[in-house]
């Protein structure tokens, strides 16, 4: 098992310091450095709160490419700087792991170009959790099938907005699917308003808020006599970190950019 | 163990046949006599679609009274008729058992009257099936503690309102044991009208309507680190008729009529 | 939408009547003849219990391949008949769809090359319900990513094997994808004896046995902070025939043996 | 509202220092004093780890009692601790809330004259997660109505022991309403061994093991044509502060002993 030199750009972040955590137990990865918007010149081991892990850490993207030796630069910050860190990356020969939903087209075809390039793999991810995006591909296919469908997703009190991005992220790749429908009786009524959800291309999507739950979603299929179920629950951000495992791992067979966990979980 | 003499009134209809089929099943209830509104003089084994028991039929409610020996006058007709033959029943000194939801308060309140006066037991229940019952009793229990709930029903496609019955009523129990109060994020917002479901009293109510679904409600509660979710899953109308039994042997042991499953289920 | 003409062997059986049910129904299939053990001669419409379709009985499989024009025929039979038709089917060059687990390899491999001999479509399929299906696919495909997962099965109390043929089958498939460990703590210890179910390669099977229960699976694959469950709830034997359906209009397009739903399912 | 004023021992154990947290957020319960076995002398506020709260550290129980005015002791420390913790807050008037499972019936039976001879409220729960509390309590009735039960208990995989003592409580107390019946069919047979589970009373106990489970128990009656589920998800020790809240504030309206959270949740 060949050992693949990491640096991690946003130690501090929840999901950086996750990611540190993770690395500190893997066998196959290791940290040789960090780019933080503090502490340059400091060592990781150093800095109150982080894992025990030798790395220095650079405020300057660049000096750290230059300085450290890598084979993969993990990006857990801003889609500002993600952007900006996955372009240095692949010109300094470090395959970019990044995760962001936040780049535009543009800036993804430009840094596709680069990588190609290069011919440098890089993994751009919106979702680093494998059990949800095997959820959606699951969904996606079942849809094909089942063109019946409602979604059910439950989080924390404090969540602001409805329905959450994973379920209209869901709901989208079903629509790739299914022919646009109506569902639900033609002549139904809701006798108290929202009963039945929001309507999303005739589908159903419901939002649950509560004290006590985390991250859940069941996206329900129906069909004559059976109903089929996919459901994934989250409690903790440890979870994302298999994806970001494998995704350090895959990026360095790759010689492209790619975009989108799933495309890694064939 | 007791035999009880049971007369139905609607035995041709879907609760109706269903009581037929598990009196023929029991070994302490006794069909003696079926009031219908065909069939006058006929046998119930004689007639197509009925179970082989041997009890006669009657048009004439009041004439099946006086002919026919019973102790329970088991009525799953309409309110109209219900009304009707439980006062009759009280009358000729027969227990009635009645499934309805239609009854006035004034007619209720007569049936009471009746039923003290003449110090026979009776049973009027909006909903049979125990399983939903309990469902109902926990939930309204478990709102004293965690007053943060919501509730999802699942029914097939062909069900017209939304929210269900069921639901509505279930969220009626729990609102006497929980201060109104609006849940979820102070400020969380709907991206898409209708996710957060129907707002009962700050409680949120969401319906689910998918071909293979039958008849389904969960209760969900929220409190801090943890979440307690009541559930009923009904598939067969037979699930009535455990209540129907319970409500047929305790009507014998009261004196007085009394109204809800629930008050036979401590 | 091209017609296609379907004879049904077994059409008096569980499977066969609800067949007849679906094509009653459907408007690409039409039944032009049934093979039964009885009734030769008779029509189907005349036959109590059965559909009000048109279609004459035959007790001779080749006389009916003979006399009726048909696109596919459908065996709901047993295992010993499914392969006599199968043959007879596509020496007539009648394209067979049969649903049985009872095929030896040889009989499967004899079969397939007289298929591919004749250039003709063939579907043999062990299971017809497209749901179980797909969880049994999404199963295996999820196992290559957590490859920690036990499986609850829940049927009513009447079955008499635990676990049941399709646990059994998706750990099977689970196991194609898993490197063999033993799961749990390794010191772990059962109290009570089968507290940890069925070991199966190191997975776990639990099966569940109560009254009210149909035929449920749920397949719960565990991750550092998350989980994903697939589950597939049937409730009524129509849920076989999407499949049944999805076989025979698919089997058109073919022109060799397919075995195995699942291949039809991409 | 009144100020209860607690002392609260074992402030650095996981349940203890749980308990800090939520006095600091708590309007009505205050912190005056801690009972622990190092930090003699300190305040709570200047022990590393432990909230900022004002509040003198002890490591002898009498002079605690002696020195600080409390109503409550809440102790959270181990059976043996707990026992002498009582003792001494009942002859010192301070109410004593204490869990632990571990105390004998001579120690029970003790502490209870010295409560009622004090005319003292206390509590002693085995379990103060309120949410488990009520899971159970509604099995134990639910279980009169249908005594054909399964539970499923789901944790993550460092649990040593299956089934959890969660489940084999819930079985204890359905067993106490229910009469013994071996359940599923009398010919049933498992082609693997233990798919049926631990078989308590006839009733049948399912312990999954899985990383990122947490905390779950799933019990499940059936009845015909119905399935009653009632679940309990646990997934922070957080959860158990509500109990230990209702238990402090309870109390005080006490002057015997009570021992179970359930006797304070009707």
């Amino acid at each position: 098992m060949n050992q693949i030199k990491c640096i991690v750009a946003g130690p501090r972040g929840k999901m950086g310091s996750e990611a540190l955590r993770m690395i500190e137990k893997d066998e196959q990865l290791t940290l040789t450095g960090c780019i933080d918007r503090k502490y340059d010149g400091m060592n990781v081991k150093d800095v109150d709160g982080l894992p025990k892990l030798d790395a220095p850490i650079f405020t300057d993207t660049e000096v750290c490419l230059q300085e450290v030796e890598a084979d993969v630069l993990i990006d857990l910050t801003t889609p500002e700087f993600g952007y900006k860190h996955t372009k240095l990356a692949l010109e300094h020969n470090v395959r970019p792991v990044v995760g962001t939903t936040g780049f535009s087209d543009e800036q993804l075809e430009e840094l596709r170009s680069l990588a190609a390039e290069k011919q440098l793999g890089a993994v751009i991810a919106p979702n680093f959790a494998i059990g949800a995006v095997l959820m959606m591909q699951f969904s996606k296919w079942a849809a094909k099938h089942f063109p019946d469908v409602e979604i059910i997703e439950k989080h924390h009190d404090q969540k602001l907005d409805a329905p959450s991005g994973t379920a209209v992220k869901t709901a989208q790749l079903i629509q790739e699917e299914r022919n646009t429908h109506k569902q639900g009786h033609e002549n139904e009524k809701e006798t108290i308003a929202g009963a039945r959800g929001a309507d999303f291309d005739g589908m159903r999507i419901h939002s649950l808020r509560l004290p006590g739950l985390v991250a859940h979603q069941e996206v329900v299929f129906g069909n004559l006599g059976e109903t089929l179920t996919i459901k994934h629950d989250s409690h903790h951000r440890e979870s994302f970190m298999s994806g970001v495992k494998l995704a350090a791992t895959e990026v360095m067979k790759l010689d492209v950019l790619v975009y989108g966990l799933e495309h890694l979980l064939d």
